[in-house]
């Protein structure tokens, strides 16, 4: 049996509700937390949960942050040097993860906070994650707003991947499962995966 | 032991392999079936793996589309009737939703093509389908351009929610791994999920 909840329904709900709610409608989610630095050399890291991807030539992913929320200091931190880095987060790290969303104070470090440990590799200027075993430096495109409330979706460029040698499969992807790769759910819940097929490309 | 690849490197791969290297590093997705209608009447139904959360006041969700891909008859058809709807793939049809991303003629459905059921709701001008556990409504609000490789960021407001009633949990979010959604990975991976935890909210 169906329940129907309509739009005034919806708005009529107590906001955390509203939130969890509509955080639970887009399915799975990707997990991965953000490494930026200041100008004044101060770093910072952020779980996302919104990574999608833009283009594959040249490499583009974006990601949706909210200017008003925690989020903030990572995009402050973009603007001001145009680079960051994307890491997946995995089994072993998603607590630490989690944590990372918590208000702490702009001079705090979030891996400072969370005991994750920055990493720098080839002169790049944002800081990696070196728990996660999927790492991408990105180099910021452009920022579009979304007029209805200023959300951002933030767009770069790949410039280095760095991955666990064994998790490149045969076929040429990266075996995000075998990495350990985790999936979220609305704002709280995490989830390993159990691969049951991939498919052919699909002809009419 | 961990492999690098740089821009240099990843630009230099056949363009089939760099697509599904790149499409695989943004981890686990949605996958998502999106039903539309035309002017004249004709249904169409396409798989998305790009829904991300906008905002939950007023209710938003967008998605990524590439315009000169086999999804350009879903934005034909938001451009002319400004509605749609977004349904959860679950694993007992992905075989069917991941067939609908074949390049079928214009006046060909996918759902007459693939066998999955349009249903009509209270008079909503877009069709669900009716073998997903999660069917959600929306109508057009904005549409983001990428200026770097013309993509597009589809933005729409939630009118109407349809689920069932059994995975409404106690903290009034769905669960959607109740609902049998499923998680996918670069273009061609499917994969059940399995709660490891939900965790509270974040303090410092």
């Amino acid at each position: 049996m169906f329940t129907h909840f309509d739009n005034r329904l919806i708005g009529d709900l107590e906001d955390r509700n509203r939130t969890a709610l509509i955080n639970s409608l887009s399915g799975f989610k990707n997990l991965n937390l953000i490494g930026t630095v200041s100008q004044k050399g101060q770093t910072n890291l952020a779980i996302f949960n919104s990574l999608v991807h833009i283009g594959a030539n040249p490499p583009l992913m974006g990601f949706i942050s909210r200017p008003d929320s925690v989020e903030k200091h990572t995009i402050e931190n973009i603007r001001e040097t145009g680079f960051y880095t994307v890491n997946h987060v995995n089994k072993n790290i998603f607590e630490q993860a989690h944590q990372t969303s918590a208000r702490y104070e702009r001079d705090r470090s979030e891996f400072d906070a969370t005991g994750l440990t920055a990493v720098y590799k080839n002169n790049f200027r944002a800081p990696f994650v070196q728990e996660s075993n999927i790492q991408i430096s990105l180099e910021l495109k452009e920022i579009l707003t979304v007029k209805t409330n200023n959300t951002l979706l933030v767009i770069g460029e790949i410039q280095d991947l760095y991955f666990l040698s064994e998790i490149l499969d045969e076929s040429g992807i990266l075996d995000i499962e075998k990495g350990g790769t985790i999936a979220g759910s609305s704002l709280d819940g995490y989830h390993t995966t159990e691969l049951i097929k991939r498919l052919q490309y699909a002809k009419p």
